[in-house]
């Protein structure tokens, strides 16, 4: 039996991203303040740190018109990574102004889904993110990419494991990024792949920051983060109630769901430092927020010992309850 | 990094268990004829068994009142183990008089559960059991135990292993099942615990027939199964759609959905026989035939390779399409 399954309290670092890959799916405004709770609440949980907004054109996306107010706003807990999502130039300016302590850039693994999600090919983003971090730089903030459909494009399919890689090279020797997130943007990726994966780039990549972002589009979330986790990977993006989605994959589902994900490790012996009590009550608000019901699983069901008391017994001698049958 | 996340080409069984465990819990009953013809594609499908029907008394559960009608009509292909569940002496004398190729018998794991389930306790169900084991041997029939809760009763919490484990021996040596399923009833197992569990059971229990039985209530069941397979275990029940549930525990999502399982185990490389386009095109229909839609995410998403076509530009220079902030 492989170590992967027993825990013995190896760290495990959480990134939130729900106020960002959570909210900009959502198509009800969320106001300034509630915005401003939810990531006050997520970063005062033990996380490792919050994506707490975005800085694109409001045109594009309404949702996140407010990222400077946000920003701006939230309470700013030591130990705690308070990034923003910047898709260009005028993006790295802003979040750099608004006191962004992280500027997290963007780019796809592959050439179809870099020009249909960005608008012109990987050799020019990889161009445009380097001058963005140069700000960030200037600014003395580190600088993460975020590399998209790094586990297969839901256009062209898988990505030659060579490709990924060399990308994911050239953003560190190239834009100078520290860190780099290998995303599943669509949730294509399998527990195989990803452990292959995380293997080779941390055996290419020695010293970079590697961060795991998976969607559980076709419910391999939790057994890729610990495929990844048996590779060597202690870091992983996750949206509280499993918020999220991606227009590109038609019935996608969200980000892997920041209390299931905790739940499990905490039962598995891993410590990521979260008090899984503090997200379930900031989940439990997420209804209310977004204007409907979140798949996440532990806001339906409780966790694993939180116990019931028996059903009503049948009044009948002989008769059974209706779950005589249930194993 | 560990061999579980390389199958290899290792042998995974499946037994479906959608139509009794799946069904039962639908409150609108589903015609003879659509059950036939669900247990028939599945049972094509190259799944080494199929739960087809559960003999249980009518007025306790409407949905299974034509058991007898189902068992008589299904195609009965070669290797495929054709199985009902019988929670009584009445039961077996019934699922044997029907044709089924295996007897299915229920106990629970927890007092609490076999009290409130049954409606006796552990030491009445074992001495019941053999009573039905009894009726299945004379007819030359082999017998299985699901054990509910094996992995915590929702009422009483976590169960003692060697109280688990002395039950399981007892079904064994004084029932005389040739196999036994670890049932996750209200999805409270978790991988360090399958692991454990399963371990225990293989070492104590060599030479009898173990399948696991999870759901997917905390979003743990992929996760479990390659913990199982990781200790030894090859055979999982599983569910088409995704179907079923549990009144015991209120938010409970279903068993751990065949379709999903199957995509899973076949790209990280294990042979499970079974033919994912047929399932598809069986889960398809299940919308229909239950009248809600079921949590599949392969109905949902389709395969990780099923591509899509870019989405369309925006007309103007300089837009960008709204994802481009997603990665």
């Amino acid at each position: 039996m492989s170590r992967i399954w027993e825990g013995r309290g190896r760290r495990v670092e959480i990134v939130e991203v729900g106020p960002r890959d959570g909210l900009q799916a959502e198509p009800v405004f969320v106001s300034t303040e509630d915005k401003v709770a939810l990531v006050d609440a997520l970063s005062a949980s033990g996380v490792a740190g919050v994506e707490v907004t975005a800085f694109v054109s409001a045109g594009a996306i309404p949702q996140m018109r407010d990222a400077e107010a946000v920003l701006g706003q939230v309470r700013r807990p030591p130990g705690v990574l308070l990034g923003a999502l910047v898709p260009n130039r005028r993006g790295a300016e802003r979040a750099i102004a608004a006191g962004a302590q992280e500027l997290n850039l963007v780019m796809s693994a592959s050439e179809s889904h870099n020009l249909a999600n960005l608008g012109m090919d990987r050799a020019q983003s990889l161009a445009a993110l380097s001058r963005s971090a140069a700000l960030a730089h200037d600014a003395g903030l580190p600088v993460n990419v975020s590399m998209s459909c790094s586990f297969g494009c839901p256009m062209e399919g898988d990505v030659p494991e060579d490709e990924l890689l060399e990308a994911c090279v050239r953003c560190v020797a190239e834009v100078g990024a520290q860190g780099v997130t290998l995303c599943d943007t669509t949730g294509m990726a399998y527990p195989t792949q990803v452990a292959r994966l995380t293997e080779a780039f941390l055996r290419r990549l020695d010293g970079t920051r590697l961060t795991l972002h998976f969607h559980d589009t076709r419910g391999m979330a939790l057994a890729n983060v610990l495929a990844a986790i048996d590779a060597g990977a202690d870091r992983f993006d996750a949206a509280l109630g499993g918020l999220g989605g991606c227009p590109y994959a038609p019935g996608a589902s969200g980000n892997v769901c920041t209390e299931d994900l905790v739940h499990a490790l905490h039962w598995m012996g891993y410590d990521t430092g979260v008090d899984l009590d503090a997200l379930l009550a900031a989940s439990r608000r997420l209804p209310a927020l977004v204007g409907h019901a979140v798949p996440s699983a532990l806001l339906a069901a409780g966790r694993r010992l939180d116990l019931h008391p028996p059903p009503p017994r049948p009044a009948g001698r002989g008769q059974r309850p209706s779950m005589e049958t249930t194993p």
